[in-house]
């Protein structure tokens, strides 16, 4: 399935992000190219547009963000189900995961990393704080670019809970009513 | 509704955590407490169980977090959905929310901040990190306690997705048997 994208406003990129989704990341440093799966992140900012992320070092991903200070955060659906567990399953030491998952590599608009074509949406990141990446694996990105489409609203994003398990985003209800108009 | 609740091992707290539920924070400091709406959080470590956090410092609980370094990380689930709104869009300042909103404080085992009775897992948490508070309002709290109940293994979470709007977690779907045994 491919998903028709277009521009996403950067300040309301938490809309995919804050639920708590699994994602996957694309990353690439001198012609290599990798995906990782990664479950550990969070929102910490709206403008600029950033995300906190815990990467393993011993991911092969590590060192390809590390260096080339870029990624693309891509957040698949349900339909991408076996690509997620696979691509967090193996390792891009061994294998090219795109080719191996059926996962097509599009060209980034300001990003060496490729955006994942299949994905429901995809963020362009530049690394923007490394202080707690030696002592806590956790890196600080801004979004630079966001891709995503128009419909539908509210993705069936997967989102895990360890022990091989994955709950699969449910219906959403609004309350907006009962918030201040400014924290909404 | 009350869970009945027991010790949960630490290593295990992933389990709540990593698909982003939007969670109630307790603290407690010099005869005064507090519960925030919190939606920005990531797991950072299993093993001491680690959890990142983003809070605004314009919430009344900065200051009571910071000060006291502990704090308890409760999980809501659907039916207290009212109450979380209410929580997220009032300032302790002005009111008890554990009153305004029927929520109970429970004695915590390790921390001064109270447990919520009424919320299906609480975490009661340590500051371990703070380097990142300044620039980013970012804590990484150990957490020291779990209670949580036997059943339902999957709550009812609330995942915010911003403008006013939660997705309720859905169902659950096990892919045990495509995970390398050490993955899981």
């Amino acid at each position: 399935m491919r998903y028709r994208k277009r521009d996403f406003p950067l300040d309301e990129i938490r809309r995919f992000v804050e639920p708590g989704p699994i994602v996957l990341v694309s990353s690439a440093w001198k012609g290599e190219r990798n995906i990782m799966t990664m479950g550990w992140h969070t929102m910490l900012g709206f403008t600029p547009a950033l995300i906190g992320c815990y990467i393993w070092p011993e991911n092969h991903s590590f060192g390809l963000i590390r260096k080339s200070k870029e990624c693309v955060i891509n957040i698949p659906t349900v339909d991408l189900a076996d690509a997620v567990v696979g691509v967090g399953n193996t390792s891009g030491r061994d294998l090219d995961k795109f080719a191996e998952f059926g996962l097509t590599p599009v060209r980034a608009a300001k990003v060496r990393a490729p955006l994942i074509a299949e994905c429901y949406a995809s963020l362009e990141c530049r690394t923007t704080e490394t202080r707690l990446v030696t002592s806590y694996s956790f890196f600080v990105f801004e979004v630079v670019k966001a891709h995503a489409p128009a419909a539908p609203k509210y993705p069936r994003t997967l989102h895990y809970r360890g022990d091989g398990v994955f709950m699969i985003a449910g219906r959403s209800v609004s309350y907006r009513k009962k918030f201040r108009p400014e924290n909404l």
